[in-house]
């Protein structure tokens, strides 16, 4: 979209209300009101921000609310651990994480590609991702040890390809997650199925194999959605990308 | 909770950080957190909205917002049934609407309550309901005409018991709705089982009889979600209360 457009939809959208339904929408409710609303799952499979939102998406991203959140829904694994779960401490007890925007942050890679606004190079974020800086997200790395510590099987899930497995295990282990029971990569041969697919597949053999899934804690819906189902699942916010 | 006591927490949730995780949270963080983790589906079961958030949450069912994030789940719901639905027009394409606070709003009433803050007096809300005065939820009514006008058949699945019936309807086709299919009651034979499995049950039968589930618009997971599933659903947001 060239710069005038833009700035014309911008203005628009602050000085006049929607034609013909009465509601006078500036540009932060219909900002808003599209981070809300892929929250809910409404919005599926866009391929960027839009354009005139990427600095409020990107405003979200970085403030104490995003970590608030965030906190708030590890908080609530832990509510649901602590009541609801009977854990029988066999080794067989497992909570599964996804990686990226879960455990660790895209967000320093993302601040350099307009936070979402720009079309994603999968070339260029698995450079970044090879380099191994990824911070982690707090919130995440204190559930993720209280639920080792509770004796918790950990089983890490991500769409990451197995070329990305030294550089991830690095970067885990740098910020301070080890420890865990499982990691599985994707392997490029199923790069055909979709990610809500294959993590479903997962699934079904960690269950084959024994396990009880407790829960899981991902940021998009593709890491918690399909048969078979954990027995909960955690959605962290995430506005910036879509995974099917 | 005393009112001093909500104070002291108020103030300390304003001026003092969490201890021990570093963040600066606010009264304000802290209620959006809630609002943004019951939407997620992270906090379920809930009696009542946090006493310290009632103002908060009361501010946003009432805000434009509210009604901007409402617009957004119909529309997308629009763009689906435009680019994604191959209806057959036979008389067998279907929508399910939810009705409290999807088609109609009873937030007058919770405005009586403490938007949600009070424990529920499922006598008092029927006695409300009874007198057939709830405003239509606008962008719900929208959709609701345009996909009539489309051919497509709304079923309207409710857990508002049988002795609603004819207040429901007076109120429903006085707000502008009329031309459904189907309006379903709840039992009261079947009210040991949960919301979630009675609508499951409901949509079973509906699927038995020939219909093909396009889309669901419910404000509450129990409307929504469990087997057999639609193609798609579609969640306006609640923060008022939650049906299991």
């Amino acid at each position: 979209m060239g710069k005038a457009l833009r700035w014309c939809l911008v203005l628009t959208c602050l000085l006049v209300p929607l034609a013909g339904d009465g509601l006078e929408m500036n540009l932060k409710n219909y900002c808003e009101s599209w981070r809300m609303n892929v929250e809910l799952h409404n919005i599926r499979e866009f391929q960027v921000v839009p354009e005139e939102c990427t600095e409020y998406i990107g405003k979200y991203v970085t403030s104490t609310q995003y970590k608030v959140d965030s906190q708030r829904a590890t908080e609530e694994c832990l509510v649901y651990l602590s009541t609801s779960c009977n854990l029988k401490k066999d080794g067989f007890d497992a909570w599964i994480f996804d990686i990226d925007d879960t455990l660790l942050s895209t967000l320093p890679y993302y601040e350099d590609n307009l936070y979402g606004g720009r079309k994603l190079s999968v070339t260029s974020l698995e450079e970044w991702m090879k380099k191994g800086n990824a911070p982690a997200l707090d919130h995440s790395l204190k559930l993720y040890n209280e639920l080792k510590s509770r004796g918790v099987q950990i089983l890490l899930v991500t769409s990451r390809k197995e070329h990305l497995r030294s550089a991830t295990i690095d970067n885990l282990v740098k910020v301070g997650y080890y420890g865990w029971t499982k990691i599985i990569f994707r392997d490029p041969a199923n790069e055909l199925v979709s990610v809500k697919k294959y993590k479903s597949d997962v699934r079904k053999k960690i269950i084959n194999d024994g396990y009880r899934i407790w829960g899981i804690l991902g940021d998009q819906y593709s890491s918690i959605e399909g048969i078979p189902s954990p027995e909960r699942a955690f959605k962290l916010p995430n506005p910036i990308y879509y995974v099917a």
